[in-house]
């Protein structure tokens, strides 16, 4: 499981006291720097070729400030040249919200996707959720 | 249909100098006030009893700095207690995202679900999506 | 004078369920549109070159959710090479906050800064801010 | 010295490739929280009595996504009812922006300022910046 440990700010909480809908997809990305590094090791634009095609949160539990929040992510649905990242938050060992994205290897210049290298593929491999 | 007018600002384009995906639940959150107004005319938080259980966008083109987006608000699934905001948002005729919220009318005392009075549903049926 | 009206969201507002301090420089940033195209007419990002030295923003008073705030844009002190942006924030007729940024017109190439050439000086000078 | 590390996500980066200005002030705000422990040392906002005045903040070098950024905060001018946070972004040890934040020590209730307590003000007073 990767796991990036985040800490509610301020600014997060929204009229009704919780952390706002919006902050859990801004987390959720932050976790998903280490699917990126798979396909560009030091993370620069230039190389990175992933495009999202769409997301999906669930609300499960509230948020609150003064605690750390755990996001862990991992991947599922490797296909030819997309997969999805399943991503949860944690607080206080509740599960708050998880949810998915579908990335896409993507071929700026020819303006379609393409193939996820196999070695790449593997190393997804290496981060699918297993259920509990 | 419901209607908003956003304009992309300079820090809602990203490195790929598109509108960064997470702009775009922000807008359809913006999108939503109409329904809001529905339970809460004068949306005051005090009196706001809707909280939202998921979110879903999907980012079928993108969108770029320079030209107003059009922000498109309908209801859908119309429930006992929750329904769906299905949204749109548009840039020079192109739909470029598309997605849905389900909200829940909730009770904070209570700590669950309550039935939409019937008046304030047939409101939320005034604004359908039909598809074209 | 320019002026923009913007809607709070319900993510604008924060735990004292007023407009969160950051809201009010993204506001800001959206005011400075016009200025932004004195220089770059179709506001496109390759030929933008103006970058940000600094903002500072007082909070006068609180903003809410429920009604629009108009956000005015100005000039002053406008100089060789960088111009301040001079900007306000009313919400029901009271000035909710103020502030300034500094702008720099900037060649990337030679990574330094370049004179403003006078025609749009000149458009800068028709916005300069006069105390009421 | 207060420390923070943050982590540039993809969404912080604007169509200029460095991290968006707004970021700036998000991270700042992070690492205040120390700064809010003084005065409630659950961070709940029900006890929470600091209200913002205003920002400022100097952009000195881009920021870029790749690299972890340290937040520093100090204080600086703590005086009877109101005192400054003064931070500082540092990345690949290059200091990237500087500001400074005045916090008043607020009673909701009265409406006004006031005093920050003797041995607050002392625990303020061990985070003094003092300049290198």
């Amino acid at each position: 499981m990767l796991k990036n440990i985040v800490t509610p700010c301020f600014s997060n909480i929204d009229g009704f006291q919780h952390v706002n809908h919006l902050t859990v997809p801004m987390w959720f990305e932050l976790g998903r720097e280490h699917l990126y590094r798979i396909f560009t090791p030091n993370y620069d634009l230039e190389h990175l070729r992933l495009i999202l095609a769409n997301i999906h949160v669930d609300y499960v539990s509230q948020m609150y400030l003064g605690s750390d929040v755990e996001i862990r992510t991992y991947t599922q649905n490797v296909n030819n040249s997309s997969f999805q990242a399943y991503q949860e938050a944690w607080q206080n060992d509740v599960l708050c919200a998880k949810g998915t994205v579908v990335l896409v290897h993507f071929d700026f210049k020819a303006n379609k996707s393409m193939r996820i290298p196999d070695d790449l593929r593997a190393k997804l491999e290496e981060h699918l959720f297993r259920a509990p």
